[in-house]
């Protein structure tokens, strides 16, 4: 099935805006797109409906700039929260997984991106311009950079960290090493060679 | 990350429609939805609006259930097509697949589905009921069954048989064979055994 018109232009338009999507090429589109046909206008209606709020209605927290209902996200309202700590992600699935491991109680800084020249991703198009404001008003001690450990990654981690570095706070980034249930033999040599160079008191790896 | 709530009800809600999609589980789902916010309003809403439509405006032919625009596709409405020849298939991605070949000039019959009582969907679930009568009347000379070469298919191909066998009209089904370039040794037995039985005349396989 090459690019061959499809039989309606309804279809072809649906088709082509799902194809936009990432991940998703002509031929999966095609079989997203009857799938919700096959499914009957409630099941496409209540999708559309769902996206056409996504795209309307959520806002962004105008302090961390996670995803948020309201002005200030639910993790931001938090006052039981650890104020002296701020981690700086990527993106809001950063936030969730970090909040999945529970070992973090202080706030987020959602960046929204990682500088990525390649992609036309600038430093101005990342919410860093207020981060050592935000540090500097509300009392924290530590910023946490947990970016990818990828050269975009990298390479917003040492910009964000000449941001901040004038200030009298800790900066400290993601341990790398070899992750829990890996064997040594498969981790690469790189990781390998910076778990050694940063290794910790036996004691300490002890704990989940 | 797991089943960890989102922090946003719409965003929530638009995952949980956007996973309900064929092949796009839950984090799919959330890399899906990001893309959408991080895309701005006009993207998401320019899809939300063609889902819609999709939901709502696409009709069906009355005469062979493709997709289409009016109450008679494109398809069946070409008077110039072979009226002695109708093509019964699966559904519209085959219509689709078998105009590509450019091999077809007839009729399509879209049945909607196989027969799968596993998922649930039997003969009545499908447009098979009206496929005698329209033989009749439109003087079709012969019935292709084109159904995938599953086990679905194959029962949905006998039941389709089933019901057009006492007319006066040839029925037949797609060649299943070895695919062209493929090596002998990778082809499965089942397909190479069929491929000897149902043999052609030498000059056949010399045609596209």
């Amino acid at each position: 099935m090459n690019e061959q018109s499809l039989p309606s232009r309804t279809l072809e338009r649906a088709v082509g805006e799902l194809a936009k999507l990432p991940g998703i090429g002509r031929k999966s589109a095609i079989r997203l797109a009857l799938h919700i046909l096959a499914k009957g206008p409630e099941f496409g209606l209540s999708l559309a409906e769902s996206i056409h709020s996504l795209a309307t209605e959520t806002k962004q927290c105008q302090r961390c700039h996670n995803i948020s209902e309201s002005d200030i996200c639910q993790i931001c309202a938090d006052e039981r929260r650890d104020s002296t700590r701020i981690c700086v992600v990527e993106d809001v699935r950063d936030v969730l997984a970090i909040e999945n491991t529970g070992q973090f109680k202080g706030y987020y800084h959602v960046l929204g991106g990682v500088i990525n020249p390649m992609a036309g991703v600038g430093p101005q198009d990342l919410y860093v311009a207020d981060l050592p404001e935000r540090v500097e008003k509300t009392g924290c001690e530590e910023v946490i950079v947990a970016l990818p450990a990828t050269a975009e990654g990298d390479t917003t981690a040492f910009y964000v960290y000449k941001k901040l570095k004038h200030l009298p706070i800790t900066i400290s980034a993601l341990a790398r090493g070899v992750a829990i249930g890996e064997e040594l033999e498969y981790a690469d040599e790189i990781t390998l060679g910076r778990s050694i160079l940063n290794r910790v008191p036996f004691e300490n790896s002890l704990k989940i």
